[in-house]
C-alpha cells in the first residue's frame, strides 16, 4: 500500500484563475516518481479560515502534503499563521531564518524592510528549509497523520527548495516507485483502442489509462514497482499487437526507443535528408510543428489542389486526387528534396469549417523507394481538422521510415 | 454577499501532474466574471471513492460547482457513476444523448464503438448539456446546497459546453457581475504596460490585472457591477492612451468593437482582398492562424531569405534585408495578391533555438498605398519566437488597416 500524498496551493491569483497552477503539476510528477500515490490537489485563496480548515482536512487524510504559496512578507501571506492555528503551535522567531533574510538584502546592498521579519516566524518545532534563492524560508512539520512541507509559490524558489524536501521524504517513507509504460499512437481513437484491448487481460495491480492529446493518443500502463520486468515486456507487447501499427513509440521501457512522433521521425530519417511539404488541410500547422528540424525544406501552404497546381505549374483539371498528388510531389521533389510529402483533401471550405461535416484527407509521399498514399476521413471543428491532418500526414512519413508502407 | 463557486477537475493525468490543469483557471475566470466568489479548486484522480467523497463535500459547501473530466467512454471515466452514488440517483439511458453520439460517428462514416454507449447514461433527473464538438454530453443537477455542472475535460469541448452552463447560471442565481473591460494589445510586454500605467490612478474597487497570452497581452479592468458607465469610459480611455497604439481592440464596452487580432483584421479588410504571405521565423504558424479566412492566398514557408529568393526567383545576395523583403513582396504580389506580407529575420538557427539569444524580425507589407516595414527584436524559446513573430507580422497588417502606418 502506497503512502498517500496531496498537493495544496495557496493564492487568490490561483483560485480566481489569474494564474494557471503549474506548481501543482510539477510537484505531483516529483511525488509520483518518488513512489507516492497522489490523490488530490487543492487550491484556496488568501483566507485564514479556508487555510486552517484545509490544513486540518489534509492532516487527517494524507501521509504527506507539499504546499506552495503564502510565505511572502505581505498581509495576504497567511500560511504560517494558518498552520500555527491548525496545529495549535505558537509562531516563534527563527534566528537563523532572520539572519538569512537579512543577508539576502545585505548581498543586494539593501536594508531589509520591516515587513520581511514576519517571514522568519515559524510554527514551534517546524524544520526550517533554507531558501538560497529568495527571502521566504520553507518549513516542514508533522500535523496529525500528515507530514507537511510548506514552500514558496514562486516556481523557481519552489523547485529549488523541493530538492531538500525530496531528500527528507526518502528518509521518512519506505517508497517503491511504479513503472509507467506509455504506448503512443496516431490515427486511432481512444475508444477504438479501448475496444481493441478488451481481449487483453490485465493482471491485478496493473492500471490502464488513456490520454487523447491533439497530436497523439496515449495508452498508459502503470505497473507496481515490484512487477517482474519480463512480465512487463510480455504484457506491453500484447497491448502493442492489439493496437497495431498506429503505435509509433513506447515510453518507459529500457532498451526501447520512445518519444513523440517528430522525435521518432527525426531519429529514423537519414542524415542530410530534405523533406519538401505541400499542405492544404493543415494550413501551415505541419510546417510549424517541424520548424526546428533541419530536414524540413520549404513548405507550400495552399487552400486546395487547384491553387497548388497554379503555384507548382501542374495541371489539376479533372484528374483523380491521387494522380494530382503524385504530380505535385514530383514538382516539389524536382526542386531538390529527397522526400516530397503532399497533403490534399476532398471537401468544400464549408465542409472544412462545419464541425459535423467530414472531409477526405489524402496523404502522399514520394520517396526514392516509390510512391505511397493513404486516405483518412476527418470531421470536427476546423481546428481539429487542421491539427489532425498535420499529424496524419506526418504519420505517413513515420510509416514509410518504419517500413510499414510496403 | 456573492454566491460561492468551486471548480473540480477529474483525471489521473491531472492529479499525477502529466497535464497542467488549465481548465480550472479558465473556468474560475468565467465564474468570477459572472459574479461568483470562487473559493476552491480541487483535483482528484480516477478513483470512485475519492470522486464520491468530493462530490458530497462540495454539495455541502458551495452554491455552484463546475467539474471537468471523467465523461469519456473508457473504464477510467467514472464521473457519472460517482455522481449517481453521491446523489443516490440511478444512471438512466438518455436516448437523445445516445443518438447524438451515434450521429457523431455516422458523420465520420464510422460505427459507434460499444464503449461509447456508456456516455449516454446520466443520473436520473440531470439536465443534459449537448456536446456539438465531441461524443461526451455534459449534464447538470442540484445536489444538496450545490448546483453542479459536469463537462468534458478536453479544453475545446469544455469551453464550448460552458456557453450553455453560463446561461443556466445566470437564470439560477441573482448575480451582480463585475464589468470586465479588456484592452488587447500586441507588441508590448506586460511589465512595459504596468510601467505605462503607473501614472493612471485607479479608483477604489477597480481591480487591475494582466494576462500574457501567446498571441496578445490583455490588460484587464474589473469594475464593480454598480460602477457608473461614464466613469468606466473615462478610465478605459486613459488606460488606452497610456498603452498606446499597441492596443488593437477593447472588449467589454458597449458600442466599441472588440475581438482578437484576426477578427479585427478580418473586419477591416475590404471584401475580396487577397493577402499573400511569406513567412520564415513563424514557420507556418502565421498561415495556420489565418487558414479559416477567405482573404488568405497561398503561403510560402521558408527557413530564410536565401531559400525564399530561390523559390521566388529573387536575388538576395548581399542586399539589405528591407530591399530583399520588398523584392520578395513584389514577386508574391505579381502572382495576383492585393497585399503581400513578408516576414524575414536576422539571426542564425542557433540564435533562433537559444532562449537567451535574440533575433531581429523584419516585417514588410506591400499594399496599393505603398510599402511599410517594421522591425522587432525577439528573444525566448524557439516556440516563443515562432508564435510572437506570427502575431507581430499580422499586427503590421492591422496597423496598415487602422491607418497607423502613415
Amino acid at each position: 500500500m502506497k503512502a498517500i500524498a496531496e498537493v495544496f496551493s495557496q493564492g487568490e491569483e490561483v483560485v480566481t484563475g489569474q494564474v494557471v497552477d503549474s506548481n501543482a503539476a510539477w510537484l505531483s510528477q516529483r511525488l509520483v516518481e518518488l513512489g507516492f500515490s497522489v490523490t488530490r490537489h487543492t487550491a484556496v485563496g488568501d483566507k485564514l479560515d479556508d487555510l486552517v480548515a484545509l490544513v486540518r482536512e489534509i492532516a487527517g487524510r494524507a501521509d504527506c502534503c507539499v504546499c506552495t504559496g503564502g510565505l511572502g512578507p505581505t498581509v495576504d501571506d497567511l500560511t504560517a499563521e494558518a498552520v500555527s492555528i491548525a496545529a495549535d503551535l505558537p509562531l516563534v522567531l527563527d534566528e537563523q531564518a532572520l539572519s538569512h533574510i537579512e543577508r539576502y538584502y545585505a548581498n543586494r546592498r539593501r536594508v531589509m524592510p520591516a515587513a520581511n521579519r514576519k517571514q522568519a516566524y515559524l510554527p514551534r518545532g517546524a524544520v526550517r528549509i533554507d531558501n538560497p534563492v529568495g527571502t521566504a524560508p520553507g518549513f516542514a512539520l508533522q500535523i496529525g497523520r500528515c507530514w507537511f512541507a510548506f514552500l514558496p509559490g514562486v516556481p523557481m524558489e519552489m523547485k529549488t527548495l523541493f530538492a531538500d524536501v525530496g531528500w527528507q521524504l526518502e528518509q521518512r517513507f519506505r517508497l517503491l516507485p511504479d513503472r509507467l509504460v506509455m504506448l503512443r499512437s496516431v490515427g486511432i481513437g481512444e475508444s477504438a483502442i479501448q475496444q481493441a484491448l478488451s481481449e487483453v487481460n490485465l493482471p491485478a495491480g496493473v492500471q490502464l489509462g488513456f490520454r487523447a492529446a491533439p497530436d497523439e493518443v496515449q495508452t498508459k500502463l502503470l505497473f507496481p514497482g515490484d512487477f517482474p520486468f519480463a512480465d512487463v515486456l510480455v504484457l506491453v507487447e500484447s497491448v502493442r499487437m492489439a493496437i497495431g501499427d498506429c503505435v509509433f513509440a513506447i515510453d518507459g521501457l529500457e532498451g526501447v526507443a520512445g518519444g513523440d512522433l517528430l522525435t521518432v521521425i527525426d531519429r529514423a530519417l537519414p542524415a542530410d535528408s530534405r523533406v519538401a511539404i505541400l499542405e492544404t488541410a493543415s494550413g501551415g500547422r505541419l510546417a510549424a510543428e517541424c520548424q526546428s528540424y533541419a530536414w524540413l525544406d520549404s513548405t507550400l501552404v495552399c487552400r486546395d489542389a487547384a491553387q497548388a497546381g497554379r503555384q507548382l505549374e501542374v495541371s489539376t483539371e479533372n484528374e483523380p486526387l491521387e494522380l494530382v498528388a503524385q504530380r505535385l510531389a514530383e514538382s516539389l521533389q524536382a526542386r531538390g528534396a529527397d522526400l516530397a510529402l503532399v497533403q490534399l483533401y476532398r471537401g468544400s471550405l464549408d465542409d472544412y469549417r462545419n464541425r459535423d461535416a467530414a472531409i477526405v484527407l489524402y496523404n502522399g509521399l514520394l520517396s526514392p523507394a516509390g510512391w505511397y498514399g493513404k486516405q483518412h476521413t476527418l470531421a470536427g471543428t476546423a481546428t481539429t481538422k487542421q491539427t489532425q491532418s498535420a499529424w496524419l500526414t506526418l504519420d505517413l512519413l513515420r510509416r514509410y521510415l518504419q517500413q510499414l508502407c510496403l
